[in-house]
């Protein structure tokens, strides 16, 4: 059995995971992100301590503990290098977590983790080369191959969504122009369908959200564009399209066999996938030969504690 | 003993190299790109036979033969599927060669290859993460994964220069829009110098070839901005702008430990690579880390010699 924790902005989530990246028990709390680092590791550690304990199995049950942290760590060294959603650099989250629970400790990207966990445990389980992109705030995107989490030499690749796809174009929060989650992300959908709607005061997605356009979240062009808004047909192309150009990019680089797309825009089903695998279809680089399969993730918000918890695995 | 065979639409060089990637002895005839796949073949075995003679060697001292070819190469069975260099598909180029040669016989891209050959006797040989691009017709890439080649599930990953820098951009071979390739292989550097020299009849380009536009190449521009031309110096920022881009690009997804820049345009030593290495530093996406070291390419033309020998080491 494995320990995996997910470490987010907003909850620390632990689960009891076994071999097969099945999770038995999980529970959670608050991060208090602003804190200093030993006082977000010490609740994760008791937390961990704690989801042991609730299904009556001991710390000699458990192999490894893994951590699936936004940022930059250090693996090797256990350290989170950076992350902007903490105050903190250099967190030694290996030796904090080794101060309450005798056991090996690991350490990842939350993207990064969650691809591992969709290669061993969900859409792409079948693969030994596989991507997994999450559609969120950002592009999140992790790189598995042979089974095993690819991430540079210092650690810090799969940086899939700064990919920039056109230069000179939207300002992306890295600092370069053009990246693309500044198109393709759901942050990016969101911008793309308050532009539309104040351009187009007739659309119904002003309706939608009783013209208070704070309100439009990722949904809220795919609902119109399914009512038949034109506006939000529009949007919705035009998205799909953009999404379209990074995912070949990525197929023309790895020719993973599965690319699994997560995040909650994949609710929208075959209505986002079947025209993006078209699009997909018509501009990969090589067609005479086996393509990629483009599904979408299957472990949710589960993925993060699956993931981290298998890197005691690789 | 390693033979390495570099098949290219103009020449096929075959290479005696040792097991550090030296080439001990080499040789080369023309290609006559549009015959049957077996007759070149056959001169590519018979050339191999010639260059292992000439040393005094045998068969019995040679461990495997590597084919580095343009295309898309099925490894496991040892078929070039498609090239458009080549009339025929499907060719199989292992089963030919040991028509006349009972050895082992292993077939790559040839930008893996030269890759392969970087990572092992050039300017990668330090690094067990690395990438080299060759900046010539188009832009080639080859991926090295703890110094293997890494192309994804089907073979023919790695197509660095056909990830999309420019939505909607300049058109490229390959059918999409707005390639890497398109705007920052030596091939784009002539039309981007052809089309300055167009709009600004007053600038040196012009003087540099006579006024004959078509005698422009991948230097002329390098030539003008040396010699303070405004005109070839604008040229020259904005191509490397566009290679910084992608570069970026490969860096933020990858962070290998080295990037070696490949073919013609690389003579032009730092005045290419200072203001790229600038730009590169400015947009990476983590700074606070070790960084990917940018180098030329060290191996020129033997690299596709070396590389497809080294197959068989792999």
């Amino acid at each position: 059995m494995y320990i995996g924790i997910d470490l987010g902005g907003t909850n620390i989530a632990v689960g009891l995971v076994d071999e097969h990246g099945r999770i038995l028990h999980k529970d959670s709390i608050p991060t208090y992100a602003d804190r200093d680092y030993a006082d977000i590791l010490k609740d994760m550690a008791q937390l961990s301590l704690k989801v042991i304990k609730d299904v009556n199995y001991t710390i000699k049950d458990i192999k490894s503990i893994g951590i699936g942290s936004p940022g930059t760590p250090n693996k090797k060294e256990g350290v989170l290098v950076y992350a902007n959603n903490f105050k903190f650099h250099n967190a030694p989250m290996r030796a904090e977590i080794q101060r309450y629970i005798d056991l090996p400790v690991y350490i990842d990207n939350d993207a990064n983790c969650a691809a591992l966990a969709e290669a061993i445990a969900g859409a792409a389980q079948d693969a030994n080369h596989s991507i997994t992109i999450t559609l969120g705030t950002g592009i999140g995107g992790g790189i598995i191959i042979d089974k095993k989490i690819y991430s540079g030499f210092n650690d810090s690749g799969a940086e899939l969504g700064h990919m920039v796809i056109h230069v000179d174009g939207e300002q992306c929060t890295c600092g370069r122009k053009g990246c693309w989650e500044a198109y393709a992300s759901a942050t990016a959908l969101i911008r793309q369908t308050k532009q539309a709607a104040k351009e187009n005061p007739e659309s119904m997605i002003n309706e939608l959200v009783g013209n208070d356009l704070d309100k439009i979240n990722g949904k809220t062009a795919f609902d119109a564009a399914r009512s038949g808004d034109k506006t939000g047909e529009k949007v919705v192309k035009d998205y799909i399209k953009y999404l379209a150009e990074g995912i070949v990019n990525v197929i023309n680089i790895f020719q993973p066999e599965v690319l699994a797309i997560g995040g909650g825009i994949c609710k929208e089903g075959d209505y986002l996938l079947n025209p993006l695998k078209e699009l997909v279809q018509k501009h990969v680089y090589c067609t005479d030969i086996p393509q990629t399969k483009i599904k979408t993730a299957l472990l949710g918000n589960d993925a993060g504690i699956i993931g981290a918890a298998m890197l005691g695995k690789e």
